[in-house]
């Protein structure tokens, strides 16, 4: 079964300078997505009438869906309907429910409706209109050779809205579409490349129903997997094919679709009934960061000390000077140190620590940038692990966060963490 | 003087199913801005042979440049560059200095080079290499019917760092740009609303060479001049406009251009000779995390406590427990003895801290969420402030941090800070 397809077309000069970013596209795409409409293309146009219409005419009669955003709002740079109505014809109506919605949503913010406001509920004769409850340019819906054009205004909770109420739900209903799943496997740390060698195998003998994308970031990669559930087999066929690759990953695979690591940790964390600190040298507060970022994190983290200064590490965590002037602030001895001195000063459970050479200075031959201790203090004892990242701050900084979070996970879940399964020789 | 275009083209599942939004776009689109070239268009398209050779034989020979980002990874389901050299023809070649440059990045890293990784080095003979110090997959600079075609891998960094090295040099070698110049001033947590009407008169004196943008994001605003430099005086008249902008907004434009608010204050501590310490509850480390991008921060900054749990508030900082039974711990009393605390423990000259509700949960009547105190221990007596920022967790915690910085800076700088200097009556 063909998949129908969506067009989707911005309009915005402020994309195109580099003003904003195209969040809105993003979020229609995936939306479509879940419903199983294909976006083969997203393209960014400049909001004039010439470049409105000759996209048009590229793709109507091509696309049986193209939703453009942007172009709406009441002054006179906003050219969009003007453009439509010109370009589908038919003139133009007051559309009374938007003229009553317009007087409703100004009387609640205590402004009164003035003339250009009141030019939103003009419509041309030839669109369906989508109600906007949000703000106050509606959206509209034409038809034209066997294609839908929706246009919607650019804010992005007006598009939203627009969409969930009126065009997905338009959509539903006039074409049959194929019931796509979808199922994201997160892991960290372990290069492309190598995954790619490790999960070959399997990758070979995945059914003809499921596709592979694998989607890598600073340190990570997602595998993302989607399957088109044509006889209603799908879910099984995922099942199968997940439980396959955990067969081959195991703990390696943190966490699928949009769990993110320090939420699976924080989660671990809580379950256990675990408190939490850190001692963060080059991190710099980017670790303690991650962890607050997840609402209910202060049921397991207790908090932490950036512990930048030599000074910090010893008054503060107790590091014994003479492991800084004998094995320098970026060693085994001092991560470990620091890990245990968090652990003790603040009565948690397990500490994490951190101490490296971020960059973009500070790099010698012995300790080059990049490389990151990593340290984790524990009940049972205290272990550490050195790391060897890029050349950027910003990227040292970020991967030093992860592996100390994915470090703290495998020792949650029971699994070794000190050496990388793949470099292990068989 | 007609701006030459440069038409974006980004290839990449991953942005037409909604999984990432497309930065790169954004920020090719600015820096070419930068440098008079004008972007037309940007499109996404999928990773497929027929998507990348239909787009090429639609934009070669119409735009002068192309550039493309995405597909260049070395696993099978980047088809970038076999599609290129396909298209452009000449077959392949295998880049010696690309190959030195990935044994070298993977030395760097202790790993050994795989075959997936070497192939990163055969490249097709009709293009041009672009190096890419930051990672594996180099940039393809091709030329056909009055086009040049740039091919550059998806990752940010990769991207910006091959923009910058390689095609932005050769971008202005190639073309006549039209002499503009830019100035940005930046601005921290005065309403984008209440900035237009403070600058009204200023503005609508700008000479007509100078146009303004106003660029705002969460609790900031950047107000951007583009100046057409034709007679040779366009520096000239930026420096008047700046001249009398300061004159309306004094010390409420905290840098220009490229400056970092976290970057203004570390200079401003590390030329007093000052150290800073922080004692961060809301904002959870990314105050620390802010200051500690900054290279050659350590000069300045000690370190600093996440007393997220009110134990660390009370055993780390001394806080007395009677303040937060009495005040709680989002008060005035419990962050200034957060700061004098951080500042006590530390020997710093300044401390600065935080505590809020960050959100989604804890709000009530009297300290809603985005409620945040920010303290400000000094060698001359102990500060604060009460702010009331939004409805989001990361927002709040955002704006809490720049606040902080932007309050020690005005400090600094002998501003007054404690009331919003538009909010006074004359």
């Amino acid at each position: 079964m063909k998949r129908p397809e969506a067009f989707i077309v911005s309009i915005g000069d402020e994309i195109l300078i580099g003003q904003i970013v195209n969040t809105n596209a993003s979020w229609m795409a995936e939306a479509l997505n879940q419903i199983g409409i294909k976006v083969p293309e997203v393209r960014t146009i400049a909001d004039t009438q010439e470049a409105i219409r000759s996209t048009l005419d590229q793709l109507i009669g091509k696309y049986p869906i193209i939703l453009m955003t942007g172009g709406l709002g009441p002054t006179k740079d906003d050219v969009t309907k003007t453009t439509l109505e010109a370009y589908f014809g038919g003139g133009w109506r007051e559309d009374s429910e938007v003229l009553m919605q317009l007087e409703h949503f100004f009387k609640e913010r205590n402004r009164s409706l003035n003339d250009a406001n009141r030019g939103q509920a003009l419509l041309p004769k030839a669109c369906k209109t989508l109600l906007n409850k949000m703000g106050t340019a509606a959206g509209m819906w034409f038809e034209k050779d066997n294609s839908i054009v929706v246009s919607m205004p650019g804010v992005p909770y007006e598009m939203k809205h627009i969409m969930e109420t009126g065009v997905i739900p338009g959509l539903k209903k006039r074409f049959s579409l194929p019931p796509l799943l979808h199922r994201t496997f997160h892991t960290e740390g372990i290069p492309e490349s190598e995954l790619m060698g490790i999960i070959r195998s399997w990758e070979d003998a995945l059914p003809p129903e499921i596709s592979l994308a694998y989607l890598p970031s600073a340190g990570r990669v997602k595998l993302r997997l989607s399957c088109l559930n044509q006889n209603g087999t799908g879910q099984e066929l995922l099942k199968q094919a997940e439980h396959d690759l955990r067969e081959v990953l195991g703990g390696e695979i943190f966490g699928t679709d949009k769990e993110r690591l320090e939420e699976v940790v924080v989660r671990l964390m809580i379950e256990k009934e675990y408190t939490l600190a850190t001692a963060e040298s080059c991190t710099g507060g980017l670790l303690a960061q991650h962890l607050t970022s997840v609402p209910g994190v202060s049921a397991t983290f207790l908090g932490g000390i950036v512990s930048y200064d030599n000074s910090i590490k010893i008054r503060q965590l107790g590091v014994p000077p003479e492991y800084i002037q004998q094995f320098g602030a970026v060693s085994k001895e001092v991560v470990e140190s620091m890990a245990e001195g968090a652990r003790s000063i603040t009565g948690a459970d397990y500490a994490l620590s951190s101490s490296g050479v971020a960059g973009p200075g500070g790099g010698t031959v012995e300790k080059p940038v990049g490389m990151v201790w990593i340290g984790l203090a524990t009940p049972e004892g205290t272990y550490s692990k050195c790391f060897r990242f890029g050349s950027t701050r910003e990227g040292n900084v970020l991967r030093a966060t992860q592996s100390a979070l994915n470090m703290l996970r495998k020792h949650l879940i029971g699994m070794p963490w000190t050496e990388n399964f793949w470099e292990k020789t068989p």
